[in-house]
């Protein structure tokens, strides 16, 4: 069985070449100087075999998937993603899987702009668990927290709801089949992290309160309620579903407001005051990310659910709790 | 079951509570200002169930030693502690053991000065993993790092070694008998990590190459000679060795050149130039840490172990290999 230590020279240290904070992996510890009139954004997510992944995933889809969790968490920060350290307990070391698995985390090094500055590799004895702590760079005092919604603002989300939750749900039941079937799958397994858009909205001054969805969009806006002390409305009717999402749902009728409560969308959720729709508008199209209105923030603490009829809905689950 | 959430902020929420940065960890990120003229250190070593403690110890304890072994890294590098990200995955949310789990973590802060600032607790399947990623402070560019070992250096080490080792030798013989047992495995159980004695030796310009003893002497030293381009002699007989340590190997005929491939003694091994004799034994009175001279470095590549007659010994083992 390779080492340990000759497992990250091969396949990780390259990972790190050349970047003057990893020291190329060769001292227990990485360095940042933090640019001056920067702060540094510190986000940190696990991923757990049988958990967050089934486990037999194709290795560089997990990596990526551990990576981009994180990424999310950073672009809901509006930061510039800088580096990572990457904490691997795995309980055989299979060298194959090793290679592709750091393949993986290469491709979206570059893709990402981001780098590897260390971590620590090491057995278990059963679970894979993939633990990233990610790090960014945002302008001192620029932070948009969760706490800062406050009543009369429109709230929206990027993206598409409910895909990676129903591409879970696929893989769970061979069975199923139909149309659109592999891109709900896809986005389960691969998260679209959506990097800029925060950053810009900042800028512009158009941005209140933020969150990624990762949990659900009903447990997520409920963070953003709780840290704010406010409460909300959502038009059901408002929820942007992708085409496979819609046709699954006609198929199969499970409930659209379950949808809300599936988590691993991996998209942004924000509140804005009304008067900066346009500059949202702006952003959007600028980034290609399509931001949709699907409710407002209101005086109280509740989440209300409305149908097509304006009619509240029970919520029977706000998301999905790892 | 309690959530996740409920159990986080009773327990977890008081650990950050009032420090800026951690956002009362409601915020899924935490923001580091670094001070002017400092530069940031991340270190992160996963423990996990089976691997790097058995498991049954108090939760208290596997917090302690979760959070240490991080520390222990940052004392090598000389940075003063400041922050801790905390990934914990669990088999099972026990109540009574997060609790017991956080009041370790909640000692541990006010004893070496480190705040919790963020994380994630999540469910595994079957491992429990804690990955904590920690943060200190060095004044920029004070770097000591694996690769300043100069030939002619002498090689020293805090402590003594091999106490962890033979703890954890005992713990898994439970018919071992005889004095001292219960010192050795606290010595297991609680690593004491060798704070502030590097960044006075970086202050006094007395040292060229550090690294802390996890993996086992010979395997950290190995670290340091490969990075530094040099080999070494290490003197079995100046190897430290507790009362609790000696009356062990006597009395069971462990081999010494094995003590020095056992890992876990989170003691401190640093090279320095002969000249800085003076302001070590000066630094190490200070600091009540004993240092003691055990080697040398030289040209070459190789690890020399020497006996009382200046005999090389075989090397079988270099370390434990997680």
């Amino acid at each position: 069985m390779p080492s340990e230590f000759s497992l990250i020279d091969k396949y990780f240290r390259p990972l790190a070449s050349g970047f003057a904070p990893a020291r190329e992996l060769r001292d227990d510890a990485g360095y940042i100087v933090v640019p001056d009139g920067m702060e540094l954004v510190v986000t940190k997510d696990l991923i757990v075999s049988g958990v967050h992944f089934i486990g037999d995933e194709p290795a560089h889809l997990i990596a990526q998937k551990a990576l981009r969790v994180n990424l999310s968490d950073l672009a809901a920060k509006g930061a510039t993603p800088y580096a990572y350290s990457l904490g691997l307990a795995m309980p055989t070391f299979d060298e194959r899987w090793i290679a592709d698995f750091a393949r993986g985390l290469g491709e979206d090094q570059k893709r990402f702009g981001i780098r590897l500055m260390g971590g620590d590799t090491t057995q278990s004895k059963h679970d894979l668990v993939i633990s990233i702590t990610a790090y960014g760079f945002i302008p001192k005092g620029s932070q948009v927290l969760r706490s800062g919604a406050k009543s009369g603002d429109v709230i929206f989300v990027t993206g598409t709801i409910g895909d990676a939750g129903l591409g879970l749900k696929i893989l769970r039941s061979p069975d199923l089949h139909g149309e659109g079937i592999k891109f709900l799958i896809d986005r389960y397994h691969l998260p679209q992290p959506r990097m800029d858009l925060i950053a810009a909205l900042k800028q512009a001054n158009a941005v209140n309160a933020v969150i990624d969805v990762s949990d659900g969009l009903l447990a997520d806006l409920r963070h953003i309620c709780v840290a704010s002390g406010v409460g909300s409305v959502i038009n059901l009717p408002q929820i942007p579903l992708s085409q496979a999402a819609k046709a699954f749902i006609n198929q199969t009728g499970v409930r659209l407001a379950d949808i809300l409560a599936m988590g691993d969308d991996y998209e942004i959720l924000f509140t804005a005051d009304p008067k900066s729709m346009d500059k949202i508008a702006s952003v959007a199209r600028e980034f290609h990310f399509p931001a949709h209105k699907i409710g407002s923030i209101v005086p109280g603490e509740d989440i209300a659910l409305l149908d097509k009829h304006q009619n509240a809905l029970a919520i029977e689950k706000y998301g999905y709790e790892h």
